[in-house]
């Protein structure tokens, strides 16, 4: 029996199993089910090894990493898949339609906390290995699993693990499947993410509020001063106007242009999504350009004086801002909030204190375009799923993804399974079952594509 | 015995009922001392009965008024008198090192909840009054005492009993003592308050906080947003940029600014008394110009997305601000807050929605500088005290005192017995014993002086 008929005769038996993974409430966030994490983590360990490869539960300062892995030295490629098998918070749980642990199939879904984010997406490539091996085949590629238990709480400790074990993580390519696809039934290649560098700025006045009667006039108002700093920092085309910010930046290639062009938008639909006016960017470029290949500065919380109802006539003593930019490539967090620190301190008046934070950042990720992963990941997707993926880029931050380049070197191929409405941190949270099928479908093409490529 | 001696004669008697009047807890803005609040008016009507006017206890939709008046045919003037019987809360109690309703003398203060704020001004006047009454001589002068139970509380209904009242307060002068000094041994006499207007802005982008890394770049962001509209609002000299603002700001006359220059100023003492780094505001006006004279804008508070701790990478759906400004002659809280609206609106982009609050504000308040009352004060003040009072402003709005000005047509003196430092709303309220008597000597002055003046 080949891998692939493999897949066709074992489907009942492959939503059975991820059911049962489904079942383990692993909230890393909530201390109450830390015993539930590593129940959860434990079962998953049974599980690759009963698939066939050498798994192991290995302790971390937070909860526990599965690393499994199966090496042939006839193997010239090595795959370093990461995923994780903890889920978000539950809450409002009032809000479920079905209970968040005990996983159901309803109109073509499948509905569990962790269908999409990240069980189900993970367990494609568990189904893909297992195909090769039960099908009495060994695996044409090396295989290292990676499958950490607190992504979903902000944990640090999955960058110290992989410090840790840079030798024996070692591989040619990342493999990761915990995003969307461009559409319901447009699957895509990821090629690049968004850093993010993250400072905070207080502006202080008086040392105490004062009544804005009896002062008003003759004393700084720190409101004030933040404001005038924080329009400081874009013109009106939205273009970002700190010193350097744009030094490293450099143009959209050509191919990436081509790529993101071909994509289809709908202005109202996204004014609909997002649930706006008007939309508001940087001047020259497309949406999809403004927010995976232009570097941002957005202020995401503001805070001074008296917030209550009715009013308060101070003159508050301080405020203060928390501001995030997103990052492209060469930007680096670092040096960017370094820069926009100087550019705060220019425009900040000598007559308030002026205190700046500089949070840590993480850098952009880009897969090589010209390289042949990109190619082969494309070849795979378009046999599982029987259409041609489309290239596109993604917003956010993965801060593991730039760990595992900056410490491993290594590039990573983002294949979504998901959707961009599956309720990944939402209740009702839901996985499409055709989805899960055809990404055990493409996630067994990848390892032989993969295996094609020249190391 | 004239009633000068009467004076000489009476101080622990005075003293002693002051203390009486300071062991109320009337506290207006707590519900559990309402009782208390009435038994203190009832004290007071008692108290001004027995000393010989015509004194009532008149309910208002909140706590009570006493009103009393000593009213003969042959007087021509008639002289309101404005006061207040109720007193802050007193938290934080712990910090108070006597009871505050025990009161105490110390070091020449008197301690106490309400000891200058206004017990021990007002009563300054009840006991001027006393003077005469008591020495056999009848009042020069038609005497109205209008005093109030809730303006600690910011309760409206005291406006709405002067317009009840309008023909019962008829008056040529209204008194009041509620406010400092310039300083220690620096009396003087207030010629004028700023107004107040007072609007709330709202700016909405995304119906729900978006994520930044996914949509940054391509939404507006409202904090952002609302930044560049406050930015918008003043120049770098602290000019005030809004259309028509200074439209009916009159220059300052060379009398008042005369009479400002004459005040001492030090920067450094200022400085530490604001607590701040550095001053910052109109150019080319004095500090007392600009706290007096000249007109503010001041954001009270900014809120908008989120303000915990650490970082939330959100494009918050809104951010809202709170807005005073400080009025001057001759402009009007009405026209100024349709002014603001106006430059918000026009500085607020098409792609964010807007949602813009007026809310109630106060006129300024002007005594006439060539008239004979602000001359007639001064002189009583000299007798009094035995010092040349000073003429100043106060940068903060009295509310009551606007509107005997729009109702009653009628001109106020703002004769203030308190010191800068009495910590009139703060734990160990205190009260010169000094010029408690001092303005009880003022108050008798004050009465002869008035009864002079031409009506």
């Amino acid at each position: 029996m080949d891998p692939k008929t493999y897949l066709d005769n074992h489907r009942q038996q492959r939503i059975d199993e991820l059911f049962e993974f489904l079942r383990f409430p692993s909230v890393s966030a909530r201390s109450e089910h830390k015993e539930d994490v590593r129940k959860c983590a434990e079962w998953l360990n049974k599980h690759l090894n009963k698939i066939g490869l050498d798994s192991q539960v290995m302790p971390t300062a937070g909860h526990p990493v599965v690393y499994a892995s199966r090496l042939n030295p006839k193997n010239k490629t090595t795959i370093l898949y990461y995923g994780h098998y903890d889920v978000q918070p539950v809450e409002p749980l009032d809000l479920w339609k079905s209970p968040p642990f005990e996983p159901v199939v309803k109109d073509g879904y499948i509905y569990a906390r962790g269908a999409t984010d990240d069980k189900g997406q993970l367990f494609t490539h568990v189904k893909g290995l297992e195909a090769f091996l039960a099908s009495g085949q060994d695996l044409p590629v090396n295989v290292k699993l990676l499958i950490e238990g607190e992504e979903e709480s902000g944990g640090e400790n999955i960058v110290e693990f992989v410090n840790q074990n840079a030798d024996r993580l070692k591989a040619d390519i990342i493999v990761v499947s915990d995003s969307s696809m461009f559409d319901k039934n447009q699957p895509a290649v990821t090629f690049g993410l968004r850093g993010v560098a993250f400072v905070e700025v207080k502006i202080i006045g008086p040392d105490r509020d004062l009544h804005s009667g009896g002062f008003g006039g003759s004393v700084p108002n720190p409101i004030n001063v933040l404001s005038r700093i924080i329009a400081s920092m874009h013109d009106d085309d939205g273009r970002i106007l700190i010193d350097g910010f744009y030094d490293d930046v450099k143009p959209i290639s050509d191919w990436e242009k081509k790529q993101l062009d071909k994509l289809p938008f709908d202005k109202d639909k996204y004014l609909a999504k997002v649930g706006c006016k008007g939309l508001h960017g940087e001047k020259g470029y497309t949406v999809f350009e403004q927010i995976w290949s232009r570097p941002t500065l957005d202020v995401n919380g503001i805070t001074g004086g008296y917030q209550g109802e009715g009013g308060k006539t101070i003159i508050p003593s301080w405020a203060s801002a928390k501001i995030t930019m997103r990052l492209v490539p060469d930007q680096e967090p670092e040096d960017i909030s370094r820069k926009i620190e100087a550019h705060i301190l220019a425009h900040c008046p000598d007559y308030v204190e002026c205190e700046i934070v500089k949070h840590g950042g993480a850098g952009s990720v880009s897969v090589p375009t010209e390289g042949p992963w990109l190619e082969a990941a494309a070849r795979a997707i378009e046999t599982g799923f029987g259409i041609k993926p489309v290239f596109m880029k993604e917003g956010g931050s993965i801060p593991v993804v730039a760990a595992f380049k900056s410490i491993l070197g290594l590039d990573t191929l983002l294949l979504g399974w998901g959707q961009n409405d599956d309720n990944a941190h939402s209740p009702n949270e839901k996985f499409s079952l055709q989805d899960f099928d055809r990404g055990c479908y493409a996630s067994l093409a990848l390892v032989e594509e993969l295996s094609k490529v020249e190391v």
